[in-house]
């Protein structure tokens, strides 16, 4: 297993998506060589690094080394670090920096955070003169093994998460998982929840590796570079499979419909609730209701739960802060949520730990009911 | 030649670009058979209507009508008539009614205007959910020539125009001719001079055709629907070629570096100066600067002069409404224009009637000694 290899070699990921291929290059220090690797494949662009005030702070200095030592002339710009950057304002500011840069066609923008960042910053490259190539660098978990691979990118509108966006694949992902050793706990929990996600889809084997390996992940070294990989691979995978979401790719919705749905009941208040914490209740729910849909057994919500909590993950509504969550709104939130088609509710089940599928013809009120009774057993 | 074809007849032009393939329908009262049309190609979906005030209240009903009569439930959202609404908070203003009519990924938007609207609406279509169908019902000669063919969409930013959008191909335009009799003359001229501008590119015997039956043209019937046909199926063709514009599209910017620079210095002051006028001038200024650069002798220019004054289009940049264009402040305008390629200017000059061609080395001391030498002229 991959995981014993040395902990500096790098793992490269290649997703096959005939021209907008690119490569994910995963492993501790790979930032020190973002200059080269980018010169290589675009040789004499001029670069905008999009960031956020936060990561600029802790790795921006490393970044620009790097360019510098490449001979890429570069500017900066941060925005405010969180969810609210995700917005049409904040997506004017950066079109209009970029244009300020006077980058052209051919020069590259770097998307360089977490998933926030590398959201509003994709987005902005797919549409300032029609489209400039650009480089995704994620510095969280969350990002590395989800929000940086498969193109998607977006704001948020008033009416729900990600609602503005566009398929624009990345030229190049360069995920340095030394990175991550600046994240708080909370974050790092958070993102980890995606990566059980990939064990939960369609890899078994993968999640009671992670079971049995979990504190190597969250210390660093080979086993991180390897759960990360494994989740990057995963994600490409189902990425070539469906590059547009039609079909098979709505699997890494997995605990995102419930998780959406809590995240817009708090207002998207990340005191109380991230985005990772809502896909770990999320995942949750999807268990328990597809046992309760008779899909599986109790036992895989259990093992689900099990995990979880032995990372600290919150696992149930009522964990997070303040919890009031109302049946009701969550309802609506379920059915502004844009996997909605046609007004019948999609919802990734399951059959058990790694069997999960897409349902498209999911009854409102089971679902309704569902979430009364979780909330009435407070 | 199908100009004497009867004028009841519709034209259809296959913009070939694999998966996005679609068809351009050309003639009088093609608007009455959007309905059915919309509802062969998108069976059972729903529509919202983007449009401007003014062509609502000229054609909304009309097309609200066949969208009734094919089973279509829709909704319409008007923005200001005139460029000003090609901005970032016309653009969220659109985007938001979409979500707010509750738009599905298969849903259709309907883009019901002249360029403006096109772009705006083709913009949010793209955008919206990440992309949702939309059908081109372009209603000004300009957008049923130019801009509802070939896929380009944006927004203004105060940099310049057309910087901030996407490549984003409709599923269907159609184009009703009649409809161009509610247009100003002013406008329907505007919109000649792209018509004039197919000619000039590559196809010397429309341009001879032009000179002698413009009159046919702006009267309406044959001769309007095959002036619009060849045009669309003159555009079609660059696009087929390169659609992302990377070389031979260029050729379509024949006119437009110049024009560009004029509307940007009146601050795109639709009462001095509109797009086509722009374009005409700036055909011209393409033509002298070729003879002064030895491309081509003095007589394509003084054709082109001709013709473009016979239909009542400006020809030189003293004709703008208070005229003060200022050299350096042109230079500056071509140097920010997306046409710009890593500090090279790159125009489209001519050997002579219809044998235009790319030229991306133009040295810009060349232009702006041009351009000192024409506005000293007055």
């Amino acid at each position: 297993m991959s995981a014993t290899d040395g902990a500096d070699d790098f793992e490269t990921i290649r997703v096959d998506l005939d021209e907008r291929s690119y490569d994910i290059v995963i492993g501790a220090g790979v930032l020190a060589q973002a200059g080269t690797r980018i010169a290589e494949l675009l040789p004499s662009s001029r670069a905008i690094i999009i960031t956020d005030e936060t990561v600029n702070s802790h790795h921006g200095d490393a970044l620009r080394v790097s360019l510098d030592s490449a001979g890429i002339a570069q500017s900066t710009f941060a925005v405010p670090a969180g969810e609210k950057s995700k917005s049409y304002d904040t997506l004017q500011s950066v079109c209009e920096a970029v244009l300020e840069a006077g980058m052209e066609r051919g020069d590259v923008l770097i998307a360089f955070g977490g998933g926030v960042v590398g959201d509003l910053a994709g987005f902005a490259a797919g549409v300032v003169r029609r489209g400039m190539p650009f480089v995704q660098i994620p510095t969280s978990l969350l990002a590395q093994v989800d929000s940086s691979v498969g193109g998607k990118t977006g704001i948020n509108s008033p009416k729900g998460k990600n609602l503005v966006g566009l398929f624009n694949q990345p030229a190049l992902v360069l995920a340095d998982t030394a990175l991550l050793d600046t994240l708080s706990e909370r974050e790092m929990r958070a993102g980890y929840a995606e990566v059980a996600k990939y064990g939960l889809i369609d890899q078994p084997e993968f999640f009671s590796w992670l079971e049995k390996n979990h504190a190597a992940v969250f210390a660093g070294g080979a086993a991180r570079r390897y759960a990360v990989a494994t989740s990057c691979r995963a994600k490409a995978d189902v990425v070539k499979a469906d590059e547009r979401e039609n079909g098979a790719r709505a699997l890494l919705n997995l605990g995102h419909t419930f998780g959406h749905a809590l995240e817009a009941s708090v207002g998207y208040d990340a005191t109380r609730l991230v985005h990772g914490e809502g896909v770990a209740i999320g995942m949750v729910l999807a268990h328990e209701f597809s046992h309760r849909m008779n899909h599986c057994g109790p036992e895989a919500a259990e093992r689900v739960v099990a995990h979880l909590k032995d990372v600290g993950l919150p696992t149930r509504m009522q964990d997070v802060a303040g919890a009031d969550f109302d049946p009701d709104t969550l309802m609506n939130a379920i059915a502004q949520d844009k996997k909605v088609q046609r007004g019948a509710l999609t919802f990734i089940l399951t059959r058990g730990i790694g069997q999960s599928f897409v349902s498209k013809d999911v009854p409102r009120d089971a679902v309704a009911a569902f979430l009364r009774d979780k909330l009435a057993a407070r």
